[in-house]
């Protein structure tokens, strides 16, 4: 056997939680203009959800999971990968000492949300909601970004992820994605009272929760792992030929 | 940066299509009772399309499949899978050329579906109607093993082929998937005449737009995908500690 395929080939760095993967992987299906399969982004895919939790390292209490995150880089890159994606926006945490090591580049989830929050029109220049966990909320790095495009960010309180954002996530991660739906609407109500015009949903379990209750939000919110998926789109079109 | 991760790693071998293999990554999620991330089956996947298309080799009108899919099982073995499995019906017909390259162990989507088959109630003793492409059916993989069980199998004409499947299954492959399910249910229609009493879903395109349109054969239909699921829900069960 040899190794003949060094095309472009995309690594994604999954598992955290490993359904926020696969609707990532299928979100790239359906945004690849495909005719054919072989027209598709070829993908391999790191789905091993044996890493320590995110939420609990950040908040102080429990084990870091930046050695299996770089375990799993290593296994993208000696199989192939020419470019690196995480479709889990709390371990963007960790991006710059993943891209530190890695010898192949990583697409920032945050940039790719970035670019579609620019072409919104749903709710445009009004107060963008984030829906995200408390580790991403701490880590600020929606919400220089956000004000960097002269717009202001409205974030869930301590109370409000404590009853509404956490739980919900922790259920969808759980198999109980209608229950988990409703708390993370919860969580969007509550900044909708604020003065949200729109939303990002920061952590890719919203969106999978959103889609199964057909979320009256989701027409004015952005899915992170769709915008993660139109950039390696964009990544493969790019350097297909 | 060690290779550390040395447990139970399940390779898919995808790409045969890319929608497929995210149709069985999602129903590995759902198959595996997890209460955490961290119970979920570790997964990494091959999901490359650019391999040759099977149906059409098998046809007689293109090249060969088999360095492709010899080069994807390479890279899983190399990123440390541990079982491997193929969530393509078709791709079945050189599994034995796979399994006698591979270091690791294949899991086979027609043994998968023969136990969920000795299982089902519905329809049960009466004739299987087989939903699968020329080239799978012309291999008698799955009619061997369901004679061999005492049943009846009934497969599509070579009409019903060029008139319904193949275009339905092309169809789900190029994202016009509601299209290509009422093509794909007139397969079913066909076989339900002439005395079938269930199905099996003997191409992964089919659950998937089966599903989409809610087809009314999906109660009396082994979904192969979500019994090959299951097989690798198992083998994880029985390795995981």
């Amino acid at each position: 056997m040899f190794m003949t395929y060094q095309k472009p080939l995309l690594g994604v760095l999954g598992g955290m939680g490993p359904l926020a993967t696969v609707d990532f992987m299928h979100k790239l299906v359906q945004e690849m203009p495909a005719a054919v399969d072989q027209d598709h982004v070829p993908v391999v895919a790191w789905n091993v959800a044996q890493i320590p939790d995110r939420q609990k390292f950040l908040a102080g209490t429990g084990e870091s999971p930046l050695p299996a995150m770089l375990e799993g880089l290593q296994r993208l890159v000696a199989a192939g990968a020419t470019r690196i994606v995480i479709p889990c926006n709390t371990a963007h945490n960790w991006f710059d000492a993943l891209a530190a090591e890695s010898s192949v580049p990583l697409i920032h989830i945050v940039d790719a949300t970035l670019k579609v929050l620019r072409q919104q029109t749903a709710g445009a220049g009004g107060p963008v909601g984030l829906i995200a966990t408390r580790g991403m909320l701490a880590s600020g790095l929606y919400q220089k970004r956000i004000e960097a495009e002269g717009l202001s960010c409205l974030c869930s309180t301590e109370e409000e992820l404590d009853r509404m954002f956490t739980p919900g996530c922790y259920a969808v991660k759980g198999g109980d994605v209608e229950n988990g739906a409703r708390l993370l609407e919860q969580a969007a109500d509550a900044l909708l009272d604020r003065g949200a015009t729109r939303f990002i949903m920061a952590c890719t379990e919203v969106p999978v929760a959103f889609e199964r209750i057909n979320s009256r939000y989701l027409p004015i919110s952005i899915d992170t792992n769709r915008a993660l998926a139109r950039a390696c789109v964009e990544y493969w079109q790019e350097v297909r030929n």
